[in-house]
């Protein structure tokens, strides 16, 4: 996602950030009743593997195994003042919507389309009309609208009995962890700087308190509440860290968030979805009023990512009666993975 | 130091960053043949505690007990494009020079000084001028001509049938690290950042391999070398690994130096001189270019530098046949040590 239409210019001196949070709500439901129905092979899913908001659609839809009902489209890294763009596909054009840039689907939405211009968006391809970008409805509907093509064994990431408790959980995660890392990096005053790494570190502790005793947030199996833990945590020593100033302390120094972390990292979907080569890239590029010089750091050594997490002894239930997803069809680029990327 | 005398334009696009090293030479020696002879209560040494090539004169100073044949002036952490002054000094003059800023003793030696004003400075406190700003000879002239005035027990810092390999040493730590730092933070390109980058790793895994199975770098005793050294490990991870990008790991997370460079702080001379506080708020709000919010970070968490490092079983004599200093006379602001700065 972007957070502001205005390339370069994230922080606003003397204030805090505040996340714009108006996006198109237009949900795709079975019955359709918004106008726009589930449908397999309707709808194009497009994101930025350097997103954490997109991120979150990228795991759940390959978890649920809705590669053949959804396809993907992936943005580069960076972009400038009009966003995201296909610029990895060859000649630069998405090669189902056939348009250069994801801006160009909220245009065709609405003309005058006045705010961010962000991924993941859901878009309809028969119209080329972006139908939603709020990410955090989308992948809930993926668990409930699209059951019909889940796959066979798709775990269940949004367990009826427990989404009061998944609700709120992610709620205090939202708050404090995903967007609070934003908080810091684009603060505009010492004073919401400070505020915002307090609570961003003291809900840190909090969840690792939760976790040192259990495998998952909620409940024994993974669920929509570790998703989105999870894709704040993989981005905390590539960029928060540094880049964003969380740095009380790196991820690999706080021992539960961290086995936790490589616990996911390691589980079919998750971290089979991580390019750090563009989370480095988009966040150091793209902020160029954190970072002018452009500048994108070789570290840190990231291939500890892959080192044994010893959470298994705590039991739980990965995929609880499912089982893992195969494969990723669309695979990082090698020279990206943990692995590689040793600084 | 200040690299440049124009505040908050380190870096110049497209190059790599050179350190000027026109200094002024001139040196107090014993014979006074360059007309400054040593005597003690003549000169006053200008320092701040941010800045590490300051930093060497502060340690060896106190090492050596030369507080009473040396006084010291020091300068306020944060500057303009007029350098460093004395703004922590009541009315924000040096109480023995009677200056507001460090550049008026620079104008006294030569009212059209060119060069950047920089500190340390050793100042002839009659006529106010500045002598030498030169840190790299300044200790070793600590070491070699000020001897009439060390105090009892002082260590050799630079010992004769040493002299070449410290100096050996001490010039790739100075090339890869002291300055090497430096280059990574200011370079002007990616290709400069990445050279820089990867020197700097090399020669510290190096220096980790020469340190697993001694205590010192160069004989069995603290000298000038580990001094050098110690400056820039004790900034590493307050300011270097972030604010620089000198960031394949944390500090912390480089065994061997991490143990010898607590092993150093933890001894008298060395971590008393520290001021983290200061550390942070030069580099973060001096280096506009790099860092335009200038929001100085909360962290990181800095008291595990109290932490036992076990280097005692390699052997060793810190201060070979001399003994430790007294506490010192100018202690540091109690909630800007290690102990406080818990992020």
């Amino acid at each position: 996602m972007t957070e502001h239409s205005t390339a370069g210019a994230y922080v606003t001196q003397g204030s805090e950030f505040v996340r714009d949070q108006n996006y198109l709500t237009t949900r795709i439901t079975v019955d359709g009743e918004e106008g726009w129905p589930v449908e397999a092979g309707r709808y194009r899913l497009v994101v930025s593997r350097a997103c954490p908001w997109a991120n979150r659609a990228i795991i759940v839809r390959r978890l649920l195994g809705l590669e053949d009902a959804i396809s993907m489209g992936i943005c580069g890294p960076t972009h400038d003042v009009r966003s995201w763009t296909f610029d990895l596909d060859p000649g630069g054009v998405d090669p189902v919507l056939g348009i250069p840039r994801i801006q160009d689907a909220y245009f065709k939405r609405d003309p005058q389309y006045p705010r961010g211009i962000t991924v993941p968006a859901m878009v309809d391809v028969p119209t080329g009309q972006v139908v939603t970008n709020d990410y955090a409805q989308m992948t809930l509907d993926f668990s409930t609208q699209w059951t019909a093509f889940h796959r066979e064994g798709a775990p269940d990431l949004y367990p009826e009995p427990l989404r009061d408790e998944i609700d709120q959980v992610a709620r205090l995660v939202f708050v404090d962890v995903n967007n609070g890392v934003y908080r810091c990096g684009f603060a505009g005053s010492q004073e919401a700087y400070d505020r915002a790494y307090r609570r961003l570190f003291s809900r840190l502790d909090l969840l690792s308190d939760r976790l040192a005793g259990q495998r998952y947030l909620v409940g024994d199996t993974i669920t929509e509440a570790d998703i989105r833990l999870f894709t704040t945590l993989v981005r905390f020593d590539a960029v928060y860290h540094g880049h964003f100033k969380c740095n009380r302390a790196k991820l690999t120094e706080m021992p539960v968030l961290w086995a936790y972390a490589r616990d996911l990292f390691q589980t079919p979907g998750f971290g089979d979805t991580i390019d750090f080569e563009h989370i480095k890239q988009h966040y150091y590029v793209v902020h160029e009023d954190l970072n002018p010089t452009q500048i994108v750091p070789a570290g840190p050594d990231l291939s500890g990512w892959l080192t044994p997490h010893g959470r298994g002894s705590l039991g739980g239930r990965p995929f609880g009666d499912g089982t893992p997803p195969a494969p990723p069809r669309e695979p990082v680029d090698p020279a990206h993975t943990a692995e590689a990327m040793r600084g």
